[in-house]
């Protein structure tokens, strides 16, 4: 089942239902926010079911829920090499949790779930923390950047906490359609709370002048 | 549901359970036997449902079943790069199938299936089909001294399809124990039929020449 996202940020609907497994993005997508680890933290102390947290985004955050799979058994946190380490072309992710948890997963898994070629780049990647990290900040740098430009151009755009903005306008869905004209992909979701946001990644420098550029032609001829 | 094996190489009886999806692994393992490509063409044409063909050891049989993808539109070759191409850290396979069968399976597959580095890898192996058949006659000119020698040991082997060997001996299972503490992996499987069976890849010639020794050894101190 689905449980509807709380706007004041409480998850004690989840925790009331106690799913065999709960799954949480955090940070969150695309509404981009970060959840603090200790409400996560308070979940996972009231399920008796698995916490699943989907941390795809998390190298953009202030704080993560590893030391979560320390405290407790049931929780498993999922990781990702497509943004931090901008890696997305090596389809390589991976989970953390208690070995308990490990090794329940060890008796169902796939004989070799894994390429050997990925293996290797991604334990290379991982290994050049130096590199990750100024790779993460240029791209925070850009999306501070890139956040305020688009308030200057009318959007209302939360502070993110991952690497994509959700921009709110009310011409959003036909800036959406311009873009594509412009051969400029960015994410509309016809989904109720959304249809009036874009969900733009951060991309390089010239590719965020880009996009701003063409956004400003789009919204001046409107 | 599971159709058993039919001794004469019958396919009728999973003709007329017509499913939905029709599975078949030809070469078949572990037997490492090969249906006629005809059996699968007139399979293929009983069949309302899909006929899914797994070719993963095609590649060191006389014949394969890709004519039939341009015949049939219900009919799907599964192939791997795993034997044949030596490629088996790649974790990369692929289908062939009509136009229309692909269209389908467009429509329900996940959004970036495959990693970049295992397209270019794979590729790049498939274009080099000189350095392909070269290996696969390799592995075939050991699997047939292998199999001579299997059988200069006492095993009775039938000539195989396939990257491996299914060789029949009363000391099957313990000759497989043996063979694990002098660290050599080969398979057996504690099922009807192949309790007196072990399922030997083909290796290196050098790999070959320790397990030729080993059995004989093992053999020899009963």
């Amino acid at each position: 089942m689905e449980v509807p996202r709380d706007a004041s940020g409480s998850l004690d609907q989840l925790a009331q239902v106690d799913a065999a497994l709960t799954i949480i993005c955090n940070p969150n997508a695309p509404t981009c926010d970060f959840l603090p680890v200790e409400s996560l933290e308070q979940l996972a102390r009231g399920l008796s079911g698995v916490l699943l947290i989907d941390e795809a985004y998390v190298d953009f955050s202030p704080d993560n829920a590893i030391r979560l799979t320390r405290q407790f058994d049931n929780v498993i946190v999922l990781r990702s090499m497509s943004k931090g380490y901008s890696l997305a072309g090596l389809r390589f992710g991976f989970g953390i949790a208690s070995p308990v948890l490990i090794e329940g997963l060890m008796k169902v898994r796939d004989s070799y779930p894994v390429d050997a070629v990925a293996i290797a780049a991604a334990t290379a990647a991982i290994s050049d923390q130096a590199h990750f990290k100024s790779n993460v900040d240029s791209i925070k740098a850009e999306r501070t950047r890139l956040t305020a430009a688009l308030r200057v151009l009318g959007f209302q755009a939360p502070y993110s906490q991952t690497n994509f903005i959700l921009a709110q306008h009310p011409a959003a869905q036909s800036v959406y359609h311009e873009l594509i004209k412009m051969n400029i992909y960015v994410r509309y979701f016809r989904l109720p709370g959304l249809e009036d946001k874009l969900r733009i990644t951060v991309g390089t420098a010239t590719q965020n002048d880009k996009l701003l550029a063409a956004v400003e032609k789009i919204l001046k001829n409107r």
